[in-house]
Order: structure tokens, then C-alpha cells, then sequence
């Protein structure tokens, strides 16, 4: 959601100000967006899915140029099923499905802890839609933790692109520190910390929740 | 599973062993038990769901004094179900069901982190058997995380009753370290660190891995 990712990013800002007023300057905050289970679809998948000529119809933007779709699919597993799993848009080049370890258990599959667009060797699915079904070879993933920031925000905090950070979580009944979280530094990016649902749920947060970084240093009094 | 559970203590004390020999004399680690989701009855509710009369029958041990039982359930909740959810004997005082967060999205409902027993204000949920079904008013909890510990083991190692300890998760692909664990001391207890399914799928850890709790010391070369 647009406004809700404004806010997100303004509470993060306003806090790290208030820090740097207050008694640790040196804090870097950011927010946290949970993603639950997901599909992103190639545009053959999509016609396959939901009929020749059709394209993806958004409904909310989660990312600059990254959004929800009206349509969901149905994925099925050897064990379970999963109706109502959102499309994300735009379609891209590879169909890609991202899940949670916990829904690999229901579904009886076990995705690999991957970043976006590296699938090879992951476990495949059969993914159905109102107008056609898919068996994907390959392409689930469990998604591999993750920080979006822009270059002048990484700059100003000394974060360079493909850097392995910690984030803390505390305050909440299930305080803990990620380790191997990968900065990922984008022009188009919005600051935010993308967890999947186990993470999130093993931490107690939601979107919106703000996690610190501590590698994350001041560059110059940026 | 008794051999399972002893391979592990084995594995810790080896290491814990190890470790004493060599450089970090200093490090206590503990063996990882994950629990999947079920169900602790009274013995009215085991009558209930599997007719008058009935016991549970024990196919395993998990803790010395409790086992998994050949029964199970199916957890009704508002917006999803769970089939084949083992219960835990012996019977109880009080009905409990433990599930994960993510369990509770699926299921409909957002259990609170509790220690087991501590149910007052939580969900409830409606369970069926295969001789009657009963609503639960309350009694759906996420297990707070928590290791079990005997009084010798846990005087060795400077730890009391009720402490909260971290513990630390490295060298897998999501590594961690979680705040607020609970040290239980119990004279019945196996050493072992408690974690419910999305804790475990967050840390990248499996039934038998191993955590180090920092805060634990030897007691005088305990």
C-alpha cells in the first residue's frame, strides 16, 4: 500500500531523527515489510493461467514498480494446497514462487533459502488458475532475508550493495538479532527490511515494525 | 523418539566435551527440539473426542513422562483447518492446543506467546474426533521458547530457574540468535532447547542442531 509504505518509511525516518538528537546518534532503523507466500508469473504463465491475451490487473503497489495483482493462483504439493496466492506484477522473464519453510511443510516441499531469480535446482509446484494449470519443473524458493535501500541512503550509512548485516529486533516477547542479511542498494528501492512470515513470526513482527542495524554507521555525519 | 533424544544428549555432551578440550572451554550448547503443532487433553475431552471410556495410547516418548499419542485431531478454526494434529499424553488438568503463528494465520486466529499453562484470555478453537467434537472457549497459545534443564546440569553451568538466556544459531544459512529464551528447571527434564516450527524455519534448524547459550558459565569447573 502506497500511504502505508509512506508511513512506514517517514516513522523509520522520524526515529532515526530523534535518535540522532537524542543520546545514539549512531542508529540505523529501518522497516520491516513481511511478505507471505507469493507468485510471480512469466506472461506465457499468465496467458497458460488465466487465458490467451490476458495480462496481470494491479491493485496495490508494494514496491516502485512491483504490485499486487487482482488475480491469485492455487498451488499444489505432493501433500497440501494453498488457494488464494497472490500474483505479484509485473510478469518478469521466469515464473518464481516464494514460501515460507513452514508452507513448504503444508504444501511437502522444501524450498531452499534463495535470493530472487537464482531457482536453479529449487523444488517445482503445480500452480492452477481459472483457466489453465502449470507444473513448474522448478522455481520455489524460500526468500533469502533481505534489506532494500537507495544508493545515497547506503552511502550516507556506509552500506555498500551485497554487504551481510545484522538486524535487531527488541522490545517485543520475541527479541533476536538476524544475522546474514543482505544489503540490497537500488535506485528504485524504498528503505525496507523484507522478512518472510516464519522470520517474522519468530521475532513477533509485522510490517511497519522497525528492526536496527548495527553495522550501519554514520558516513561523514550523513 | 528415546534413541533420537539420546543421540542428541550424546552429540551436546561430545561437543560440550570437545569444546572443553580445546580453545573455548567456556561454551554450554544445547540441543534443538522443534515442536509441530498439537494438542494436550483433560481426560474429560479425551472422552469426548474419542468416546467414553477411552485413554490415550502412547507411540512414543518426546519428555521423560510425556509421549505422543496414536490419536489425533482436527483443528477447526474460522477461516482454516488442521488435520492430523498429534496429541500429547498424558492427560491434563486443562485442554491446550500449541501451534505456531503461522499456524494461526492459516487456522484463523492469533495465538498469544505463552508458557505452557498460561492460558487465560487466548483463542479458543473447536477440535474433532472421530467420536465427538467439542469448541474450546480459550487454550490456543504459541509456546513461549524455552530449555529444559536438570537442577545438577543447570548448577554446572550457572543457570537458575526462570532465567532468560540467549541463544546463539550459527554456521547454517539463517543464522540467529534468539533473546528471552527461558530456562525450566526440572529434575524429570532432558536438556533441550524448545522452539516452535516458525522459530526452528527461521533459524534454518532441525530437530537435533545445536544452540550456544552465552550466558552460561561453568560452575567452578563444573
Amino acid at each position: 500500500m502506497e500511504l502505508e509504505s509512506r508511513v512506514r518509511q517517514a516513522v523509520a525516518r522520524l526515529r532515526q531523527g530523534q535518535l540522532e538528537g537524542g543520546a545514539s546518534p549512531q542508529e540505523f532503523w529501518v522497516p520491516v515489510a513481511v511478505s507471505a507466500r507469493h507468485i510471480h508469473l512469466s506472461q506465457e504463465d499468465v496467458e497458460r493461467l488465466f487465458g490467451a491475451g490476458q495480462t496481470l490487473h494491479p491493485i496495490r503497489e508494494l514496491l516502485p514498480g512491483q504490485y499486487a495483482c487482482e488475480e491469485t493462483v492455487t498451488l499444489v504439493g505432493p501433500r497440501g494446497t494453498f488457494a488464494g496466492v497472490r500474483v505479484l506484477g509485473p510478469a518478469r522473464g521466469q515464473t518464481q514462487v516464494e514460501i515460507s519453510s513452514s508452507d513448504g511443510f503444508v504444501l511437502g516441499l522444501h524450498p531452499p533459502v534463495r535470493l530472487s531469480g537464482n531457482v536453479e535446482g529449487t523444488p517445482g509446484v503445480a500452480v492452477v488458475g481459472p483457466s489453465g494449470a502449470i507444473r513448474l519443473a522448478d522455481g520455489v524458493i524460500a526468500a533469502k532475508r533481505h534489506i532494500h535501500i537507495t544508493p545515497d541512503e547506503a552511502a550516507a550509512w556506509s552500506l555498500v550493495d551485497g554487504q551481510n548485516v545484522h538486524v535487531e529486533v527488541v522490545g517485543g516477547e520475541r527479541p533476536l538479532t538476524l544475522g546474514q542479511v543482505v544489503v540490497r542498494v537500488h535506485q528504485t528501492y524504498r528503505l525496507e527490511l523484507h522478512l518472510d512470515t516464519d522470520e517474522a513470526n519468530a521475532a513477533g513482527l509485522k510490517t511497519g515494525d522497525l528492526g536496527r542495524v548495527p553495522e550501519a554507521k554514520p558516513a561523514g555525519g550523513g
